[in-house]
């Protein structure tokens, strides 16, 4: 394995989700909950507005991993998630991965990985669990 | 809370994903990992062909949740994902999700959820946390 896995190393990426790009998931998957389409049914819900699919926000790790860090070749064992606090259409949200730990006798690599918002605020937080290249 | 919830019930729901979904879910998440885009390049990995994005596969879990059972008003805490298989093109997914326990203090649901392909292998495991309607 590669001796530039350091532990405590991350990586971050950010993206703002908009309208468009959630009507788009609704479609891919099938969720069409009106809490992520409908501004009528979400504004008499507790979320007050349209929320992003927690699924979509979380593919930001997988953005990460398949495509930054560790990159080509990583393969995704696992994933846990928490969906800790809704995301608002337009909101800036900032994915991270840090590694915290290397097996030592497979490479195998568990990532701290969470997605925050422009409040600073843990809207999904979870562990990731690669094959690294 | 509703009786209408037993332990055991269970829900299906079945979707093949083809080259377009997957190239319209990398733009979406930025995941542009060619073994899920280039034919030529996934040819040369150990999966041979290419593969359907691990997330993209889970959000099937969100759809029945958010769209089946339970349905509108269903608040998703927490997913676990172990990508055990992976997903090529073309092939039909069938996510099940069964209810497999209630807390008896608040309506939180716990249930079991997989992805398994057409010949029966399970492609995607793990545990949901919902608040129920």
């Amino acid at each position: 394995m590669s001796q530039s896995y350091k532990i405590g190393s991350s990586v971050t990426y950010e993206k703002i989700f908009n309208a468009q790009d959630v009507e788009i998931f609704a479609e891919l998957s099938g969720d069409k909950n009106p809490v992520h389409l409908d501004e009528k049914y979400a504004s008499g819900t507790r979320f007050k507005n349209r929320i992003v699919h927690g699924m979509l926000v979380s593919s930001l790790f997988s953005t990460i991993f398949g495509t930054l860090y560790p990159g080509e070749g990583t393969i995704y064992l696992g994933q846990t998630l928490k969906f800790l606090t809704p995301v608002y259409l337009g909101e800036k949200i900032t994915a991270r991965v840090t590694l915290s730990a290397l097996r030592s006798d497979k490479p195998i690599g568990i990532f701290e990985t969470t997605c925050s918002n422009e409040k600073g605020e843990i809207v999904v937080s979870g562990e990731a669990t690669l094959l690294m290249p």
